[in-house]
């Protein structure tokens, strides 16, 4: 299984500083790796680490200079390289062609004969399931939904009837896609919150990725879509009409309401929230907690509930744990000056 | 398909203004809209849309001007008429009643015959599953629990055993009803946190509606009770032992703590979070990623983490992000001050 | 059913202050009780409800004075011996032995003869289910994954490939444990975010329990850990190449981001956001909502967002809501300062 660091160092199209003979058996964090593995270094917080590494070599910045005796590849971008060599190391799991006799298909449904259908999976009247597309005991397909080619639905993972997902999305267990959006409309005289049939789809482009137990709603009318490209993590609410744009990057348990646009590249830290109806412009970053409230121009970075441009943010917050201080300031201030005018001076 | 326009004034107490004899294949959002299509306008943001629309027809509030050419059919409350209409073009959709081979239902569960049991879906001993209830794919119904009549759970919703889910409830896929509250004691002799029985309920009353990988917690000793007609969007924390008053609403990712009571026609923003013990009263309102840690009284609208009156916390964001000019003004009047303490005049 | 005061204060060491000859039927909390029933008084919040308790005899701190007629049963800690006599009165749940007909296990799969495997249930190939483990419908554990002894597996849980579940975990119903951590890595010249494989898994200690629709997300390699006696809420991200120490409580929604690591006995309340790459010390104790950006050091309490130390957040909370009035006081003494420098007294 050992692979020359030379073919590994071509792989990536990277310099090795060192003992060009070394041979890799695999990869390990710069902590636990032990002689054979290769690492990366890529964030100064594991410096100490980098230093103290039993790993035979380590992929660094091409700047970086070997101080330690271990053997250094030099890449352009340290962290897409070990990505690559990981997926040579760790290739995704390949399964077996073929409908379980524990499925349930119906007479009119199609599922392709590459695809993959587990045990206990429910594939719906009307539904397509593509080419080498896998579905993991527990999937329930919708009637007339459809899953691309390649697409791996994890155990448990729920797509509505009529909902789209494109070709080699990965869709983690328990995560769902086109359940109803929040509508409803108080009737006063009812006394009764009134539904908005929620008549629309969720589609998900190509190249997506969804983390478990996310829900992308489906659209009041029209459609629900996460852009090509983007992943989203765990927990992740997309509410009804929202757009993502492509590429983009949402983070464990954010949020977005109702009809907000994300453009292309927009990265959403963990646990952000954004009001409904915003358009949020290409490349803007919105730190892990904020809310945003407003929309968002491209390549801004935000922070803060209600969010605010970001450095501002970062210096709000310092003052923030200084306000009993401040506040005390301003009444001593505030004595000093009534002194002042009363003509005394100190 | 098509249906006369004044069919669907009629239907919602909307008087024509513009070309009457209009007939309406479909609802499309503004934008969306092409000729033949009924749309609504209730939200300012979409004043450009409206003006821009094709579509034939707009559901519009009593007091709007016709100014685009539109045919306009004016109503008290566009959304609420939106909804109704909606609700005629897209009727719930319906089920063949049966049980299916595939499904599992306990001999000494009782399935109404007017009940729909899916593949996968698993009724356990003891359980009661009301006439016209529809359960989806991977559906699991506990020992002794019941779904009332017409109440439609999604797939894979658990039903933890003795819960009750009332009637014409909707539960999107993955829901949890019934899992143990969060109860645990510190023993610090034996150095483990002591689990208390979570032995009590979670009952949904009728017409609630709860979100995607939504969770209702049992209580320890009583019932966890979600009131009539109240509706919860996805990823909802609902603590165990507590009470959400009728006709609340409760958007996504928002969690409440144990114990605490929300009165009658509540509404939480996303994301909130409300603390124990608290008492939240009938149509209070709290903003989105707000934290509520204090009893709030009845109407109040709150905002902030921790949650103040809503007015006041707007006012204090906007000085928030002014926090680092503000420091600054106070060092240097704090200056000027010194300087005319010691008898100097600029 | 019904058990003697005497037996049930020896079983907790507790002291009767009142009606040693009192028969209790079962337990309830003090609003709800009724005669031959036993509460408990631990919370301060309660006291009213305590005065006015209809229970036969009420659980109390060893000084608790009794002055409503009610018989006490001093005890050192209320609710730990709540939670032991909780026990005595609700028993944890018995399973019949054996796999149903409608699980799926898999012949290359271990279950042990005395797991319960129900209906619906996928064991894969490789996977081992140890004794007196319980496995719910729509369970779903994947290839050479492993259950401990008495572990309990609610309906729908998923449990990825390889990763492992300790001895005696309850995991509640619809949580993930080993979905993908989410790693990519922009590729700016193919427009693709790359992803690196998630080769590594996750892994449960014994007596852990997990929230529904909890993830624990398996690592880039090596493992994510949830420590021995640790308990998690609903709703939780743990994300990949986390380490929570022995005996933490993690509460509702709170969020840990990658490679963090919390020591033993940490606190972390509902809605808590922990950034990446971070140490928290033991004991470390942080207020819900908290965004925790910066390391931790042990026996801290900390709240906010960022997160700072818990006293100075509480006081700067309230400045937080005088904001308004605070700029106004500014702005007028910098007017009455600018009045002294003309030589101006009022």
């Amino acid at each position: 299984m050992a692979r020359p660091l030379k073919e590994l160092a071509a792989h990536v199209g990277g310099q090795i500083d060192g003992d060009a003979s070394v041979q890799i058996e695999g990869l390990a964090p710069l902590e636990a790796a032990v002689p054979g593995q290769l690492s990366f270094f890529s964030n100064s917080r594991y410096k100490r680490a980098f230093h103290a590494t039993k790993a035979s070599a380590v992929l660094v910045a091409d700047g970086t200079v070997r101080t330690n005796g271990v053997t250094l590849v030099k890449v352009e971008n340290p962290q897409l390289a070990f990505a690559r060599l990981s997926q040579l190391f760790f290739p995704a799991r390949t399964y077996a062609a073929g409908v379980s006799s524990e499925a349930v298909v119906h007479a009119e449904a199609h599922v392709d004969p590459t695809a993959t259908v587990m045990a206990g999976a429910v594939v719906s009247r009307g539904a397509v399931v593509g080419p080498r597309a896998v579905l993991h005991p527990g999937v329930f397909v919708g009637e007339g939904a459809r899953v691309g080619a390649a697409s791996v639905l994890h155990a448990n993972v729920v797509v509505y009837d009529r909902c789209i997902v494109g070709e080699r999305c990965t869709l983690h267990a328990s995560s769902v896609v086109g359940a109803d959006g929040f509508g409803f409309v108080l009737d006063l005289e009812a006394l009764a919150h009134v539904k908005i049939p929620q008549a629309g789809i969720a589609r998900l482009e190509d190249d997506v990725e969804l983390g478990a137990c996310s829900c992308v709603d489906r659209a009041t009318l029209g459609e629900t879509v996460v852009g090509r490209g983007t992943k989203i993590d765990n927990l992740v609410q997309v509410a009804h009409n929202v757009r993502v744009g492509p590429l983009s990057i949402v983070c464990a348990q954010a949020g977005i309401s109702g009809s907000t646009q994300l453009g292309q590249g927009v990265v959403l830290g963990g646990q952000v929230g954004v009001a409904g109806h915003l358009q949020i412009g290409d490349l803007a970053k919105v730190a892990a907690q904020s809310g945003v409230a407003q929309d968002v121009e491209a390549g801004q970075t935000l922070g803060g509930s209600p969010a605010i441009e970001a450095g501002t943010w970062k210096r709000a917050a310092i003052v923030y744990a200084q306000l009993p201080e401040l506040l005390k300031e301003l009444r001593e201030l505030k004595k000093r000056v009534s002194q002042l005018e009363k003509g005394k001076h100190p």
